[in-house]
């Protein structure tokens, strides 16, 4: 087999068949397959397309192409969650102690953060001697007694992803559905839970800006999950502007603490929700409760302590500090600047992508993988879609740690200040509400 | 500027402006763009296409990419002549003494073959003693004594060319009008020429395998010369069998003197003549003939010894030897085995593609660029398009030099054998008769 005539099948709108794609992905694995023609059939496939039958194909090589997961000691339904991304998103916090709250068991496998969108590894590393480097070993144990285990230790899962997918960020190849769909459930296959809850993430800062392209994406990975005999759903949230108060490590680890006391916003609380509910019935762990009466329970839990408690049981059992029964974290926000309006109008949606990147030149995340991180710092949205703004009003606030090296004077600063009033799209009129979960699919 | 973001563009399908496509081709030259998005791109060209002002951006650009040829020392309208490649195509040695009968001054810079076209170096280097590396600094001399004068000597023409050449024949992405027409129009214009006249070869062993594609990339090249100043006319020929009666070095420059005495087959002479009319009209030689005036007038000259005047003149005038009037070779063809037809019908065409291989196998070309040549090597053809065959007769002779490796009962030969005969289109019926030049297109 030759990879040139894989790429002139592809090239020339045909199907390619399961043995071709084989021989890309072990090609691609270890190194036969030079990347310039790797880039070649990437980009064919993004403009003549993949089926079904391809993607999944793709999907289970390139989750075949390293270590699988085997959670077979958990004995019970694993649930996985997978959004593909968000910038203030802060619901694998919260949907674990919620799950755990129904006796769902979780083994979350996550990544630290790159480029604009935080990484969950960073997040509960904001909080003073949690491990997030719990071994394989010790999984077994924490899912007994606690439910809940997150780590950042994941083995090598699914490396033909990560030779492709760091090809496509430097090809134009990246917005694809079938290279996305495959990405994404390749890592998931090979993660090892049997049923898996997506997070679509559709606006500004996400793969996919329109609800239909999201809804396209979302019906091609459940059918892949399906293909591969995982239960998979998928929920279509809303990410023109960012999730909940703010972003940034620690003060989202802080408005997870503040929604499990029942003082969450009602975009996090609503998609928090919905997608613990769906992880809970993909578990079987309903009981007699309907899909509605189940996100009301969840809601209750979050009202009265029952997810806050599990949520100190997981954070505890990795390490995780507190005094006077609140979390203590490795730093403390400092405001450093406000961002006001310079027009009036109503906020119509943030650009999450610019946000992102915002938040990341304050230090709150990373563009190479050894940067280091600023936990302090962060963004506080004061004004968010639907607020009417007049000129000079605070539209949200900017947050460093304290050794940061940005300086209220720096041009740095003034940058970001002017960067993050750009991403304010401000117009006259007030925008229509709407809900934060914009869809719910089941099997496809 | 960044590379992605043209990669994106094209990927979407927009048009590129010329500081996208400057900014492209400088990076391939300079290796600051990696081959794996340039393959990227290509294949987004590929897909999406070009129109003419990009197809032409892109030509002058990585004309400029390396030297550019001065020709103004000849001190007159020059003309240059390209073949998008055949098999057996020996006009190149036809048309340059028919042209110099008529005081058009040429300056010919030809490759090696490479692949299964056979290369006019190779060609004019199996005359004895032909010195084909004319230095520059010898060119006005022989142009002004000779009027014409041919040399592989070629400086670094179009060397972005060479690179995405290079780079597309292992990704697929060779099959390409905006990316053929480039490539070919950068050399040329990089030549120096003030006139071209190209040859679009059009069957199984070319480019374009279909009459409209050939006109399209036809008329695409013409459009490309004419942007950029150069008065370009294209002959559309027909190559679904090879040209003339043979294929092979020595072969090949035999059946050129033969043709030169008058005893050229049909198609050779079709086609040399229609060129060489082209090319004396583009230099406003041809006095008060009209066009098809011309053509009967090169035909005369074909059959009365002034073109094979000529063409001794020319061979002479760079070393090569003759012995009794007629030149001598580095070797002589021998006949090594009869392919035979194994079924009754008519010569419906010949797959150009395999014949030329089959050749390149016998010794007659080079796969790598150091392969040593087999100068007697070559085909002879018994059988062409529209004869009767039955079972047994012979449809071609195969050919090797004296120190082939070759042997009769080797299976290399009787590989060769297989594959030559399959090249055979036999079929029930005797097809249409059609003529060599399929159209000729001028302005666009």
């Amino acid at each position: 087999m030759n990879v040139i005539d894989i790429i002139l099948d592809k090239r020339y709108g045909r199907e390619l068949n399961d043995e071709q794609i084989a021989f890309f992905v072990k090609g691609v694995t270890d190194g036969s397959i030079p990347d310039y023609q790797a880039s070649a059939l990437l980009m064919a496939i993004v403009l003549n397309g993949m089926n079904e039958r391809e993607m999944t194909t793709l999907t289970l090589e390139m989750a075949r192409s390293g270590e699988q997961n085997d959670l077979s000691f958990v004995g019970d339904i694993t649930v996985d969650k997978h959004s593909t991304g968000g910038v203030g998103d802060k619901i694998t916090p919260l949907v674990m102690p919620l799950c755990s709250s129904f006796g769902v068991k979780i083994v979350k496998l996550t990544g630290r953060g790159l480029g604009f969108t935080g990484g969950t590894v960073d997040k509960f590393s904001s909080i003073e001697g949690f491990d997030i480097n719990v071994p394989q070993d010790r999984f077994g144990e924490l899912v007994r007694s606690v439910g809940v285990v997150i780590s950042g230790q994941t083995p090598d899962l699914a490396p033909a992803d990560k030779i492709l997918y760091a090809l496509r960020d430097v090809t134009g190849t990246v917005d694809s559905i079938p290279l996305i769909a495959s990405s994404i459930m390749s890592k998931k296959l090979a993660g090892g839970a049997d049923a898996i809850v997506l997070d679509v993430t559709c606006g500004s800062g996400a793969y996919m800006n329109n609800v239909d392209r999201a809804r396209d994406l979302a019906k091609a990975m459940i059918r892949i999950g399906n293909l591969a005999g995982r239960r998979t759903v998928a929920v279509i949230t809303d990410m023109d502007q960012p999730l909940g108060r703010c972003c940034g490590n620690i003060m989202e680890m802080e408005e997870v603490w503040d929604t499990l006391s029942g003082k969450g916003e009602e975009d996090v609380v609503d998609i928090a929700t919905v997608i613990a509910s769906k992880m809970i019935m993909l578990a079987d762990k309903q009981g007699q409760l309907s899909s509605d009466e189940l996100i009301e329970e969840l809601r209750a839990r979050l009202n009265d302590g029952r997810a806050r408690d599990e949520f100190v049981k997981l954070i505890r059992s990795q390490g995780g500090e507190f005094i006077d029964g609140v979390p203590v974290y490795r730093d403390r926000p400092n405001k450093i600047f406000e961002v006001r309006s310079k027009r009036d109008g109503y906020v119509r949606s943030i650009r999450t992508d610019e946000i992102g990147y915002s938040s990341v030149m304050l230090g709150a995340g990373r563009l190479k993988k050894d940067d280091e991180i600023d936990y302090g710092a962060g963004i506080k949205f004061i004004k968010k879609r639907g607020d009417q703004v007049s000129y000079g009003d605070v539209l949200c606030e900017l947050y460093v740690g304290k050794d940061s090296v940005i300086t209220p004077d720096s041009n740095a600063l003034k940058e970001i200040a002017d960067k993050v009033f750009k991403a304010y799209n401000i117009m006259p009129g007030a925008p229509e509400k709407r809900r934060s979960v914009i869809d719910v699919l089941e099997q496809q």
